[in-house]
């Protein structure tokens, strides 16, 4: 784009006819001037887009739609108010028939404030280490891309005792603000996807450069998959050994596979420590702020600061969580029944019946499955957030760990549970089963065949979740989107042209319709993506003895996941709001809790299925399986212990890079409070010298010298 | 004593003579005249004693001698020159025939700068989070007895490049130094039990006084000791009601002591943190100082300060745990079997033998027992510290939290093996053992008689540990002391008077005399101490459903135990070199394990002799048991991972402590730094006056309003 197209960019509608020539319209025009030859992209115009959304007009009532009008009319000029207060530039556009677009653009100087207040804030708390008037590392740091977005976004959310706008979306006063949009920057992401794609294995650097753009949150995603992935090689390679040169069930590989679960899982933690040094937010958790949506019980003078501060008595929320839990407990038990409901009746369709319609019947299970429990599980994901909601969290990680757990029952459910009955209880109770479905048929008088079941049905079934699911999961992330927006777009093109967006000149025409392709998009949930990887990790370190290719399938599957969820990032999500992590979170939980599994599940599959011991033939096998996995899990226990021990025993890069950094604010800040720190020269601490000198004051030589000798003297004579 | 006297307290010696008008003396005796006015004790003439102690020369050969009286001269000639590069003030007399004191005193200035650096170094890695030169909180905390001999000390064995003397005892050039004394404050001590033993509770304000004595490592013994007396109140009560008016093995004794046990251990862990606040030694590890004795492998450039550091590879290390592990192990079962043959011996000879000296036999096991357990404990504990010095800790306080642990595996099997073989083998299996025992006598012949044994046999094995035991330690730390000193004194009487100390002054020689009767004193171990406690802890927890009386006498020995233990410190101990500590340390991971042990012997006992299971007698018992200890265990950690998180849900007072010095540290700096904290005034938060005013520019108002307003006149129209 040339400069005088720039110069000519100028709103020509209506509205902006008028205040073409307005002091605001030309500062704004610098601004996105500046914007376009500074960041070399056109797109840039601003930090964030909030979205307004209006009701839909004509579906509202004469008075509702005056009240609406009044309310919405209310609300932009708050939104606008504030954003000026907090010390924010913006434009306003119609951005499609219910959307009104407010662009957000933070001045340099206001964010320079900003960076500094935070900078500050993580030093005092030691997130940031490094002395903040110290420039002997060079200069600061440059202000990324996420860290500045991460800002802007504290600046518009902040309340306006904190110099912010105190805007947020869906409460209070805000309940039309939809959300807060930053756009998506298409050369980093052409640039990612192209560096991904062509490259075998994401290196630090490439986690550096996503961090700085997406945030710590993000990249953290993307470095454990990226870490789980390159992990995988050796279970694999132990894989496919057993697979072809080994008899089913190897008690080397079950083994084998605890062992590597406990040790990846405390290297991560590890790694994760590492990262959130190299990143710069360890320990960032201490700055976190109070989230938006908790609710105060009443203000109490805090012991602290001495300032009124939202209380919700900590006795409140345990009552609370004391009856979320029963009702989680309730709802896990009712999808577990649905879930066995659902094996059972496959069970009974594909193996037992025999029955009329047995080509159109087997399908029926699958069908209810697909009717039953997405639909539970979406309810149950409804409910889990109403129910932490309700809990009233004060931030947004303890927020989200506890919704994550109360969650991931749910997919563990899905995931496992028809792996575990058909494991433990199907097939080793063959039999019993059978008889009892024959005597129930009978009374039916449906015709029935009973047919032995072996080990290859749980086989079948992880096989089934390793290669069907992982597929299905790739084709819905990356494929279906696709699929999805062409087919609505087909139907919104009529309407589109009528677009109404105060806008005809070419270039913010194009740029308006682009941020409504961008609203339309899903927001970004990283949970979707976590979930998919822990539950593979599960397969691999809970049930890969049953099939040793497992982790083959996992490694190859990760390697494609990894970039495509580049892809779907990208492409198919909204671009997310930066913000910090300094771990994975509940994820780590939830590796620590499936390591924990895995030394039950490795010895009892093995003592059920090996060849040798067929464990499950035998009437005592039950209670022997149960002290099997009495010991294993204390084995397990020590063994991890040890792990753990031996992982502390060695200090990191890292952790020399953090003493590094505190040794040499100590030393400054030693030397300003006047404390030398300077050594004794090395004359001093020549012994032979010192013998020499013995004292600076000649006299005292002589007298200790003497009390000295006296002493020595009595105890020669001796 | 009167001034007069004081004056006259010069040394009149021979040697003293010679040096009683030079400037040193003169210097010295202001020293003490000082200390004298100060302090108010007549005792207090030094920080510490240095003790030299010379071999016994009249059993020495010609050239040993001659070797030995040089190796003497040059120790005190370097530890004199040492003391006084550091600015350390000292005297020497002849202690004894074979001891020298060097008495070693710290002028104000130089432990003036020392606290200084101490103080800054503290607040530089959080251990103190008060700003150094914040003086809004009124002058500085005084300088405690405990803190000053702490710096004192740390002057005498820090090495030469930080200003030290570099003296350590026993290594290197000093090893005929046997140790530092510092000396007993007898007013503070008379005060002290006398307090203590006309109180019935022990608070906060008197551990305060504690820790400021004898520093926060011993205090932590008494708080611990005090909470967990507090606490056993509760099992007491519930005991006694329990055993008068409910069956045996109470299932819900059971529960109660398990659930007792897990949110005592929890609360300590609280109060812990709580007392390690209000202390002032939170994160104190964080500045701890090299070992003595650690024995580099090399020295090697530090990446974090660029000065050569000793080094020891951490595989190295690991390498020699690998190879100290299988020792302790084979040393843990031969005690074992040592123990495992001493019962069934003793249980041979009271149960089944019936043949000739049955009388005088049934001593034998007994005999045996004193002949050979303490004896195989002193040779374990003499291997544990070989092999724990060989495994070469860096920091005292790793040493001894390994050296604990390696201990405390054989206090854990003299303590609580007869009762898990009692109560798990030979009662269950008493039929099957009796039998055995049976054909066993047959084969010689010696007459035998089968008795069947019930589940009595185990509370007087308990009954045994609590009473006996208890009222036997007691006595061996109280009483003995007493004796044998009184003993000793008599025999060494007539040495005695020969003594010579260098001083026929009547105050000189009494001091003199005191400080060889402290030296003659055992260290003071706090090891000894919390070992009785935690496996006291260990009945409790473990096996009081056994016979529920157990809180009530441990709850009674600790109201005892509490006091005695201050009169063994006092009375029968050198005083401890004071040291800080931030937890209980290795106890506290005790403390967890017996609580998790808990959680399995106490179902396992009620199942095998409660009255309506009798688990002991079916066949199946011992499966179900383990069964039974499966659950048992799951539930276990559930419910401590309960009481954990709501334990973490209620932030302390202390918490708040840390947080309001945080925040004022962090309002400080952020002044400093010129970012202002000054909250928007009011008006600016009055929303009403907001829309009033819009925005400052007037021109800007019309322009927005413009846009705004031509939007919602488009949204009108539709």
């Amino acid at each position: 784009m040339s400069e005088s197209n720039l110069n000519s960019f100028v709103p020509v509608t209506a509205v902006a006819k008028k205040i073409a020539n307005s002091k605001l319209v030309q500062e704004t025009r610098n601004l996105f001037f500046y914007q376009l030859q500074h960041q070399k992209d056109k797109d840039s115009f601003a930090d964030y887009v909030i979205i307004v959304r209006t009701k839909a007009l004509n579906k509202l009532s004469g008075l509702e739609k005056e009240a609406h009008k009044t309310k919405l009319e209310e609300t932009c000029r708050k939104v606008l108010t504030r954003l000026n207060l907090a010390g924010l530039k913006f434009e306003v556009r119609r951005g499609a028939e219910d959307l009104i677009f407010i662009f957000v653009l933070c001045p340099l100087k206001r964010l320079k404030e900003e960076v500094d207040r935070s900078r500050v804030n993580d030093w005092l708390v030691g997130v940031r280490i490094r002395d903040i008037d110290d420039d002997s590392s060079g200069s600061d740091p440059t202000l990324t891309d996420a860290e500045r977005l991460r800002l802007v976004h504290d600046i518009i959310t902040n309340p306006r005792q904190e110099n912010g706008a105190g805007i947020n979306p869906g409460l209070e006063d805000f309940e039309l603000v939809e959300c807060f949009l930053p756009l998506h920057d298409r050369n980093y992401n052409e640039d990612w996807i192209k560096t991904w794609s062509t490259k075998w294995i994401i290196d630090k650097n490439d986690l550096l450069l996503l961090r700085n753009h997406f945030g710590e949150k993000i990249a953290y995603y993307f470095a454990f998959l990226q870490y789980y992935c390159e992990w995988l090689i050796i279970p694999s390679i132990a894989g496919l050994l057993t697979y072809f040169f080994s008899e089913n069930y190897s008690i080397t590989f079950g083994l084998f596979i605890v062992l590597w679960s406990i040790i990846f899982t405390e290297f991560w933690r590890r790694k994760e420590y590492e990262l959130a040094v190299w990143w710069g937010v360890r320990n960032f958790s201490r700055v976190e702020k109070r989230r938006a949506g908790f609710r105060e019980e009443s203000k109490i003078i805090s012991h602290i600061t001495g300032e009124l501060v939202p209380y919700f008595s900590p006795w409140k929320r345990w009552l609370r969580r004391a009856f979320a839990a029963p009702i989680i407990i309730i709802f896990s038990l009712t999808l577990s029944l649905a879930l066995l409901f659902y094996i059972l009746f496959e069970v009974i369709m594909s193996e037992y019946y025999t029955g009329p319609f047995r080509n159109q019947l087997i399908y029926l299970p699958t069908i209810t499955y697909c009717a039953l429990v997405p639909a539970l599980n979406v309810i149950y994901i409804q409910i889990a957030k109403k129910l932490n909601e309700y809990e009233n969290y004060e931030t947004e990680s303890s927020y989200e760990f506890n919704l994550t757990q109360k969650i991931f029952v749910a997919n563990f459910l899905i995931g496992y549970l028809s792996i575990f009955f058909i494991g433990w209880v199907y097939i080793p109770f063959n039999e019993e089963i059978g008889y009892f479905f024959q005597s129930f048929f009978d009374l039916f008088g449906l015709s029935f065949t009973i047919k032995n079941v072996g080990s290859e049905r749980l086989v079948t079934e992880l096989k089934y979740f390793i290669l069907t699911a992982q597929i299905m999961s790739l084709f819905m992330e990356l494929i279906l989107p696709y699929l999805l927006r062409f087919g609505t777009f087909g139907v919104k093109k009529i309407q589109k042209n009528e677009t109404k967006d105060g806008s005809k000149n070419e270039d913010e025409s194009a740029f308006l319709k682009r941020v409504r392709r961008e609203v339309k998009l899903p927001v970004y949930d990283v949970y979707e993506d976590y979930v998919e990887m822990i539950s593979q990790y599960g397969y691999v370190s809970l049930f890969s003895v049953i099939w040793p290719l497992t982790p083959v399938f996992a490694l190859i599957n990760n390697w494609i996941e990894l970039r495509s969820d580049a892809i779907k990032l990208c492409e198919h999500t909204r671009r997310p709001i930066p913000s910090r992590a300094d771990s994975i979170g509940p994820w780590l939980d939830n590796l620590s809790l499936l390591t924990w599994l895995s030394s039950i599940t490795n010895p009892s599959i093995i003592y059920l299925y090996h060849p040798d011991t067929k464990g499950f033939t035998s009437s005592s096998g039950v209670i022997f399986t149960i002290v099997l996995v009495w010991f294993s899990e204390h084995i397990f226990g020590v063994v991890r212990y040890i792990v753990q021990q031996m992982l502390a025993a060695f200090p990191t890069a890292t952790d020399a890079l953090v003493q590094k950094e505190e040794y040499e604010l100590k030393k400054r800040w030693l030397e300003k409070a006047g404390v030398s720190t300077v050594s004794p020269s090395d004359s001093d601490l020549q012994e032979k010298k010192e013998d020499s000198k013995w004292f600076q004051n000649d006299d005292r030589i002589e007298d200790l010298e003497d009390v000295l000798r006296e002493i020595l003297r009595e105890l020669k004579e001796e």
